[in-house]
């Protein structure tokens, strides 16, 4: 099983930016915690961070054969971009979307996903143990998933 | 380690209930299940159902010193509670939503919870899965406050 | 057939309550003259008033099994209570909404029901009227899914 | 006992529309059985069909004194036509809106009736039952008014 | 100098209608009023009623040419009809609006007129003086304009 | 008979201002033609102009008495005071508010009018023929008023 | 195949009516352009105007079984019909909407269409082009439908 | 003289509760106080205390007969309960309703009282102080309606 | 202790204004109530009246070194004045807001304060009593004040 | 005469793609029979597909000079790109945008074009076909325009 | 070259006024910094301090002649006065709006002006830099309009 | 003291741009300008332009660490990027906003601002002016920073 984790723009500065919101976890830091648990889950997984919304959608885009599942953290654009919403419904492979805050507790403009519409689930608010909880969430349900088509 | 456990109205009915949406696992199904994966992490839960939003209330009310944290699924009053809100709020008790399903793919009425506000985070959308990820998440976030307090 | 009619909050106070836009029926003579009518169309009744929202959400989810349909007058939870609608479309049982007043002509707020997405059918400003013909209309409704079901 | 009965736009369809959300009764078919009830009422009905907002607005504003109530399926018109409205106001005949669907099961912009601010009640989900229910709560309400006027 | 003077819909019950709001005269007891004050303006005035949108419509797409400007009162169609509207503009012909009640004490929907905006005056609230002082205004403005274009 | 006629902010620019808008005549020409005309009426006129809301609110809470009516023009006040409405609605003397345009045809937050609900009547779009038309209609509602109490 | 072309309000004026925005030509100038391209397209259209809402309507309701598509340019009643919507939704024929100038670019009130959901594309801007693009495109997807069900 | 005080959900955890909002005085302090205020005033109370919604609706509903007044601080429902608000409507005795926290520095969501509607007044902000003014208040009230019916 | 009163637009019309909504008590009436129970705190008040904003900005301008609190009617400007709202804020002196109606029960409009975002508290519905009320709840939160910084 | 063809987000999944809603043609279909089309019209076309907002502003901002006017369709980016609208203004080419699918039809989200607002004209609903509807009248408009400056 | 300087509600207690927010300067220091920086520029400088809205609509309406330009901060008034959006069109002075704090960092009502639509541009959040910069800017626009008409 | 200077998408075209609007300066020209400013001030500039959201947001990223402060136009992605907000937030530099244009003078959809939220200030309306005036207040702000911390 192969899982693609797609990380949104300024997420590149993780450990720079406000820890009181995002904590003092660097990207590396939280995707090698990632793969060590993706490992314990016989899972393979490819990481890529862009502040690009066109490179995330070709990243999706693209994702179709390759993948079984799709983690992504959409960061800013998960309240603006339709474009990355119409990807992840073309290609059909199931995503789970995650926060490292809890939006519900921050500005009002980050209430709203628009890229949760075409996710199975969300995970928020709870640091880098949200990328490990999705993993789980996702790849559990990709196996479940397979057992119910056998 | 103990966690409250409240779910909220309706949620006897599992099972019986649109299986498209929920799953067809009961509540006591879940709940087992859910029992388990806290004995694996050497944590111990109460869980208790009600159609009352007032005994939901009280039960919040009540749980200072009894428990560590609240694992809640407050339903349909997840969207009409500001009550449940000022119950989390008032306790300070660390908090997670979860929800069977995920809202941002159901009616419009179901995208904004008053109650996620009073909570360190959410998880949403994987079925029975999202109360086993909800509790890892509240458990660790437990520990890391208990250890930085050392 | 039987059929369960619920009242909601504040209805017990019917006759005492303002008569210009509630009529001076008690909510006994009501069911006095709603029993009447059930008998001549055969139907057994039972009827419940509460001011809980809790209690009628549990009448609803036990209702299943016990009864053909549901006649309910949710009185101010029509306006307010997503748990009436759960409950109301997880019990998969037919049911009419009434209104003693047409809440056209009362306060904005009264304008929308949430409720009433879950009811076959509506009828509002007849007074008692709305109980009888509420019945009548549920009555014929069973009726026909059963002969179409033979 | 004389009743106008009204047909908006498009029922002259029935029974070729959607059948699904209307029901595969004519227009005929319905206006027959209502009729029939009617007669067992004994009550007399003149029913009128149109399409044109300017003709049912002629309509009730020629009925007062010809009829002593007015039972109306404004169709699309219940969402648009103030100038419906204003008729029925100042007619000052009692008059029931009925409609064949559950106009809360529908688009959004079929929640809010202008006309049923000048209605004593509404009736809606029964199919051809609404008629026949709405005509019954209206000739009640009549004879009541006239009793009382004793 | 010829006005066409247009009545929108429910104006014919004039006199019959709540006369708290709209005073106790007729439709011809103000077109006979208007008249003589026309006569004493030297001008010539048509006066047309229809409930039909489209009648009225059709009346100020063929006024161009036999008139020199327009005086409407369009009732409930003010606040719906971008019909009207656009037949305003279309013709290029001076209008006056005009209502009987002051619409700013009425009803929230009455607040709003979509006609208005094709118009270069309105006067309202005089009771059948509105039609008068209109008149005035609208004469007055006619010839202000031939006198420009001497 | 005596009228009140109050001109609101900025009028006392009218001739330099705008005059695609206003017009070219100046505030002294209209209140001289506006005198004219009074003296026609047989009616006598008091005129006043201020930019500040607070003297305007002092003149009307001081006309009960002294005044038999006031014509209006609030200017941008119209918008924005509800301490111009309170005052207007407190002495009780009938008032028309008159505008020099059309505001249905000026931007959006012109187009509701606070102060107009406790006015009798409206008139706008006329230049300096809606502060004649205004107080006409004015006059005639009080002698007409003054007739009905006789 | 046989196609009904029906207009709206006030374009009978066409020509008359500001050039800016709706281009010189009549209507009747159209109907022919439209009329030679259908020639060419071996298609047979009948056209149809009227300000009636309720004959458009009605035209519509018995187009069925005559037509095998309509092309529509419901001009104002565009944004404030629902009564075209059903009408266009009842016939279950394939529909165009289009429109002479871009409503993008005109007043807000014209940006949304109420009844362009019940056809299968629009076409505006392009003055009488819209009709003639608009007719290949129904007749192409005619086409289509009728090989698909060969 | 006997006034019934009711408090709403969460009031039980006062003093428990974020003290900076709400105080450190408990429930129980604040009812002492109140309570020796009344005897001063030569009045009986009778306090109440839920975190059910309809238990306060029922105390309301039977409170006519026993009360001469009601003085309550329905916290979280102030916002969200109609049936609260039909409640205190329907028994048709003086209420106030207090707030320990002046609201309007508060959330948004808590702006808007439901319930304060059906109340002769409002006191909000002065902690306890806010119970033993509202309690003067309307006894006050209630004296001088006695007085006005002598 | 030294309190100013500030009273708004309007209220010098007191006792001649809609005696159903404000009493028929005059500004000085209350003001005499006020400074008796000001004298029984050992309170010394000054009061002043203006119809205008600007001059109760400066007036609460001023008023720090003066006075050790601010009582505030600000009647109709407590809708629309940031001008006042940011006065209160800058003077830092504690300041209670009072209205002799219940806002919650009269127009849309009335229901937002702005100003009260800058007060300690508010009380409104009690005519006269709510400056007596308010006055007492102000000058007690400024003796607590002390205490606690004694 | 050049056009330049430009393709918004996600067109690279074409065929990939939800077929019910975008048909099963792939871009490179699409653009073979546009560009048929073209030399039929003896046009020349160019194409480009970007997921990126920002290379479509680029690639409108050079074809000043380079083409004779723009074919786009902005799919996600229609809804949410300013950037895009600027672009197109600052160029004034002709520009004509296309949808595969007719918006109307799908999420209120999808309801407004932000970019539309700088076109001439939009196709929308015929697949493929708008596209060649589009070309078409896009070609036609500018050979009027050319003809007009002769 | 001379230009009016005008400072709204409030400004008057600068220095006493929350200093996070303003600074610490006083009125008198940026009119004295200013003051500086305007014979820097050649420039003669009037300034005018009020909290009275029509005293600074008067201002405005008499500078026309007088001064080549405006400096305004409208502090509060920014926000709810058409009076003075009125003013500074009328004049037909160029005018730069600034504000001490950047609007965009405060609360919701603050995010909008009323007055910089009359204005050339705006400057905001650099304290009393605010009005050195607005000063340069404006007397820029002067120099460049100046020449542009030599 | 070293400036980033950031230029967003479509500035490339700046001169062939609608010049009423952005004046006729090249971005080149402007930047010349800018930087002879910046050389008067003693500070080093760097600037950068592009299309790309992405692009921006890294160059922010990038900031931190080579430079002083960050002066930036985000042109349409202003009102619509909340990854720039992010980014401007994330690196705590000193940054203001211009723009060449007054954006109160331009479409609705302009007014709001997303970015200004993480600036200390914004410059609008003049031109190039704008950049020279907001480096001017940036480098003040950063050398009063320093002078704070020495």
């Amino acid at each position: 099983m192969k899982i693609l984790v797609l990380n949104g723009p300024n997420l590149q500065l993780l450990g720079k930016r406000e820890p009181d919101i995002y904590g003092e976890l660097t990207l590396d830091g939280i995707m090698n915690a990632l793969r060590k648990r993706a490992a314990e889950l016989d899972v393979a997984i490819d990481d890529f961070q862009s502040n690009h919304e066109g490179e995330l959608v070709s990243m999706i885009g693209s994702a179709m054969g390759d993948y079984d599942g799709i983690l992504i953290n959409p960061a800013a654009y998960t309240h603006t971009s339709i474009a990355l919403l119409d990807a992840l419904k073309a290609v059909d492979l199931p995503a789970v979307e995650i926060h490292l805050s809890n939006t519900a507790r921050r500005e009002d403009f980050r209430r709203e996903s628009l890229t949760a519409g075409a996710c199975i689930g969300q995970v928020m608010g709870f640091g880098a143990g949200s990328y490990i909880l999705g993993l789980q969430g996702l790849v559990d349900f990709i196996k479940q998933s397979k057992e119910r088509n056998l």
